[in-house]
């Protein structure tokens, strides 16, 4: 195709949107008619125009500048594109080079906006995969973590944090190569699944030869209509006994790292965990709420009726038992002591092979400031916990996610400002 | 867990929509405080309770009866989960039964409603799974059909209308045997895709023993905040050339078999196509605009810029070439002359072990009154179809979906009355 029309294809599809960005840049706040669109077309002789924001957009839309990264505080969006990446370079100022070029485009994405504003070359690949085009922010929010294994690949292992290794073997762990580790994580969080996909997408496509997709893994998480924490596929509540994320001293004391390189920053720990529905659904409503220690309606510790009400786990009955029963999940996880934020969305998809059951579960996240809490927590549940019958850990990778981004400053940059 | 306490558990999470369902059975409209429980209690002796309208999910509830089964006509939801099932059993009567199972167990789950009443017996297992508690109906439909397979195997094949067979090999297809054929399907879509999830899952289950899954596929579709056409993973619009679902004639001759015990009903073509998305992301926007013969931004045939514009295969420029190209695959499909409804959802998540790349693609789905009109679509593109390059077609099913189903009735009854 080289006839003359094909410049033509391109110059009548320039949408609203569009002309709104080409307009803003020269006339900001005016409206334009399809009248307007003689001028515009003649100012298209640059490829990439000024990012102006989009007005249509600001409603869902979570702020990228901060103290801390986006997707941990906020609230959980109802969908989840989550990517483990290895990087394909060698050197510390690559992985400086390509969070810089990483940082604005952060940053249009959750505006909503396109990668980059349409350019007249229809000739080159475009700047935006497109899929999102049309669709809101949607709450994106965009989150990026290193593990352990860059510092070693990047030779830089004098600003590893100590706390940032690998996670040890757990007695249940069943983990498969292609579900565990990673040198950089892309958690992209938005009420929209096209969005969140949109987002890694094109973060993995700007970085193209620089790093590959080592695992990556789509979820949901689906609220009631009255709003409350949403449940998983075994249908109980997840996320209650999370810290709030508004209560600041909570936060510092449980996710939030106070000081290093990393400081603002915090440890996300992701696991896929395979859940076997067909033995949960074999299992009494007793045996569920006794696995969990909780009641699945109402989300309340047992022997309670509401939901965040205290979890005693000394409690006990007339007859001297533990009315939470020792060996459910959360009685276990409490008795360690250990707190974190957990942030986890729900998969189903496909049936596997071999048992022709669900191919279903949860990929757990939590975030902490020091890994060695999801540690306690995960050795405290060990061998006793009831959980263990009905589910499967797949997969395992920690990651270090960067503290937040002022103005004028680029993802990471306290750590290559750090030596 | 056998202490005194077990049964106070479950007393004490009696949930708000419960009571209004426990007490709806005697008093209907009768709103009930906390007050009225203990007269609840005292009438749950039975196992299961009368199925009462919940007026919260009304507003987005599809009606499970009419002429038609749900989930063709019906606007396209934001999520689907696809089963395609095979069945244990081998005799007529037993199909029929399990058809009769199901059908009250789908209006309850589009209704929004539990599958069963909660029991008072929590040492069995629960009537439903759960994970949609306190979720609305979502827009729910549920379209059951039955594949070819399924009339050798329940030795009916003098049933087995002449359109019903296996779809023929087409030249570029891959197709992999845990995607491909079954003997039932149930396609669910919801605006929700828990909802979804929970009613493939919870019908499965009721037909435990008696089916199993032979293979399924998420998926979902992004609207534009403004309504309209949604994209698929290449940024087209997909759909924008389907027949009006209000337009009766046009449905009459497309969608709905006219004769026969699938009067009323429609065949639906299922083909999980992967999408070859970092190739597709490296060809400029005129190829990828050459490819569908489409606009990508507008949906509009090349050379127009309204979306729903006549496409006119046989324009030329004054070169006389064709204006969308012959190779498009717009173009190859519309020169068929066939016409199909395509109700089709993207999925994206994980990595192909292979070959590192994003595992994405579209869940095709397409629903006509005669499997040949897909064919001859399919053999139109053929060779030809520029899109050749980009996807791989690695499943494929069809099934013939049921007619509608009238109050008193059951899913499926016409095939049982026919002989």
């Amino acid at each position: 195709m080289t006839s003359k029309h094909d410049e033509k294809w391109y110059n009548k599809k320039i949408s609203r949107r569009d002309m709104l960005k080409l307009t803003g840049a020269g006339v900001a706040g005016v409206a334009i008619g399809a009248t307007g669109l003689g001028g515009v077309m003649k100012a298209m002789g640059q490829d990439v125009f000024e990012v102006v924001a989009d007005d249509s957009t600001t409603e869902n839309k979570v702020n990228f500048y901060g103290t801390h990264q986006s997707g941990i505080a906020t609230p959980v969006q109802k969908h989840i594109y989550f990517a483990s990446l290895n990087v394909l370079f060698t050197s510390k100022a690559e992985l400086q080079a390509l969070l810089q070029k990483w940082t604005p485009l952060m940053v249009r994405l959750m505006n909503g906006e396109l990668m980059v504003d349409h350019a007249t070359n229809v000739r080159v690949p475009t700047g935006d995969t497109g899929e999102a085009s049309g669709l809101d922010a949607s709450n994106l929010t965009i989150t990026v973590g290193v593990g352990p294994s860059l510092f070693s690949k990047l030779n830089m292992k004098q600003l590893q944090p100590k706390a940032l290794k690998d996670l040890p073997h757990f007695p249940k762990d069943q983990l498969q190569e292609n579900l565990t580790g990673g040198d950089l994580c892309i958690q992209a969080c938005a009420d929209d699944p096209q969005v969140a996909f949109h987002a890694v997408r094109n973060l993995v496509r700007a970085a193209s030869g620089l790093v590959e997709i080592h695992w990556s893994q789509a979820g949901f998480n689906s609220f009631p209509a009255n709003e409350g924490t949403p449940r998983n596929l075994f249908a109980f509540k997840d996320g209650t006994g999370n810290p709030l994320v508004t209560d600041k001293k909570a936060m510092n004391e449980i996710v939030w790292v106070q000081d290093g390189w990393l400081k603002n920053g915090t440890y996300l720990v992701a696991r896929p965990i395979q859940m076997h529905l067909e033995t949960w659904d074999r299992t009494s409503l007793k045996d569920q709420e006794a696995t969990f220690g909780r009641h699945r309606e109402s989300g309340a510790p047992i022997g309670k009726t509401d939901e965040f009400a205290d979890f005693d786990i000394e409690e006990k009955d007339l007859e001297g038992k533990y009315i939470i029963p020792e060996t459910s999940h959360v009685h276990l996880a409490v008795k360690s002591g250990a707190k974190m934020l957990r942030r986890s969305f729900s998969y189903a998809s496909g049936v596997l092979s071999k048992t022709g059951t669900h191919d279903a579960g949860l990929l757990f996240i939590s975030f902490q400031q020091d890994p060695a809490q999801f540690i306690a927590v995960q050795n405290s549940l060990g061998r006793l916990d009831k959980m263990n019958e009905y589910i499967t850990h797949r997969g395992s990778a920690v990651f270090a996610c960067f503290p937040g981004v002022e103005k004028g400053s680029y993802l990471g940059e306290a750590l290559f400002n750090s030596l």
